[in-house]
């Protein structure tokens, strides 16, 4: 059996996940550009190699490309948790069974939220900045203790992020339209406005592509916002956020995951903005852990579990 | 009755202190200069003013200082956890009461270094800066649960900090050779050498100026430590220090306490080296309750308590 790799990192820092590969007798093929594949590049690698199974990164996996791996593709394998670029359906029409890794990052994102919002409550990347100017600002900072954070979405992730910001002393409120009320959530429910007039921040984790952020928010909100953002671009008019941090309704920001990416626009020039590539889940153990886990429900689809 | 006020942000955030000391009915007599006293400025403070108690930062209250204050002082009520600034039997020798703050600064200083130690492992500095500058930097991080901790100093912080880190999935080894070997520790005990060799970060909270991390330290320790200093920069061989980061030994590091204060020396050229103007214990929360806990101790001094 052939078995493809899409996504350019993978064992990248552990072998582990190729270890599994060879010991199960597959031959690996990996992705040929070492970089994240294109529709037409795509058809080219499934057809070309005539792969059986994919272990699958962003590349689109739309109908098109899905029905070009026929008759061999018999099991795609995400490595993540977001399935945008997968056509399901299309996935059950050719008889391709397709898994993903939906736990692997919740722990991750929730550590990285966490590190975003002290580095902003506790002032590091301005003093550290402005002492490697040779100065010396003593700027008084905000304890986790002091903030209120209003946990927009109360998924894996959500929950994930609200429990470990109490563990550490925030207050925390909830807000998820979707979560039924006979739901259990051990922290008050709120809806969205009332939300933000009361909260020193804002962590998004919804899914979707609905705006929840925009310049009606942003006139609500309690002043001096800070506002996380690891879930999707989307969710935030850019535009507005803009506006709000020129005028300090929105004090501080985190953004790890864009409108477009890779990303160049607006944020790059407000210092008080903390930005980083999408990388919530890049770390060794996470990446260690979706590998695994991928490759084990790919090798499971393809009855070659061991 | 008159009170002195050392620090020149007393109050700053939050005026709370001020109004305990106004409901107590005593005449407050701020810093004249709105700066750190210099040992003639403490003088004259205190001897022109005739001041019955003092609320004390960093000035210089040496023999000579608090024998300037006499008859009047009575009380001397330090804001915060450091009295290498007091002569204590001078206090003594003189009936002047003294008390500090020492519970204050244990939650604050523990919750910098997570942040701190999140921010390193996490990559957040060198991100946000190429993000800043066009660049889309996908590095592979490290999570908390990756790493091992060693702790240097168990008291009140080093065993704030110790479970802290290990709530967030840190394993923690701890070394103080003035722990007695009965005193209650619920993480393993080492020596300093063997914990270096097997730990990915070493955080020090120390008391005294004995140096800890020398050459021999960084020569046995293993590759790629993180070095968090929140505790005195005497504790750490600077130019033993300069020579592991520039030979990659230590991999990074944070520091908050330094050889001189305010610093510049040749840590300002490594970007990999987290830089915080000793401002561990400057959040809000901390300084209010550090300032109103120095006010009820010099109030009780004073015999002015409710």
């Amino acid at each position: 059996m052939k078995i493809g790799i899409g996504p350019s990192t993978f064992a990248q820092e552990d072998k582990t996940p190729l270890e599994l590969l060879q010991k199960a007798g597959v031959t690996v093929v990996p992705n040929p550009t070492g970089k994240r594949l294109t529709e037409s590049e795509t058809i080219a690698y499934l057809s070309g190699e005539r792969l059986d199974g994919l272990l699958a990164g962003l590349e689109p996996l739309n109908r098109r490309v899905l029905e070009a791996g026929r008759p061999y593709l018999k099991a795609v394998a995400r490595v993540g948790i977001g399935i945008t670029n997968v056509d399901l359906s299309a996935c059950r029409d050719f008889g391709i069974a397709f898994s993903y890794t939906p736990d692997g990052p919740t722990e991750a994102v929730a550590e990285m939220t966490l590190a975003a919002l002290m580095s902003l409550a506790r002032e590091l990347e301005p003093m550290n900045r402005a002492m490697h100017a040779g100065q010396w600002p003593k700027l008084i900072s905000r304890s986790l203790k002091e903030l209120t954070v209003l946990v927009v979405g109360f998924g894996r992730i959500g929950r994930a992020v609200a429990t470990q910001l109490r563990l550490l002393g925030c207050q925390i409120l909830v807000c998820d339209p979707f979560l039924p009320s006979s739901a259990p959530c051990e922290f008050p429910r709120i809806d969205l406005l009332s939300g933000l007039a009361q909260s020193d921040a804002v962590t998004l984790h919804a899914s979707g592509n609905e705006i929840l952020l925009s310049a009606a928010q942003f006139n609500a909100c309690k002043p001096g916002l800070i506002v996380l953002n690891s879930a999707r671009g989307e969710l935030v008019d850019e535009a507005a956020l803009v506006e709000a941090l020129e005028s300090g309704r929105v004090a501080k920001a985190w953004f790890d995951a864009f409108w477009s990416e890779p990303y160049t626009g607006p944020l790059q020039r407000f210092p008080q903005v903390l930005l980083t590539p999408h990388t919530c889940t890049y770390t060794r153990r996470c990446r260690l852990q979706m590998e695994t886990e991928a490759v084990r429900n790919l090798l499971r689809d393809l009855n070659l579990a061991s």
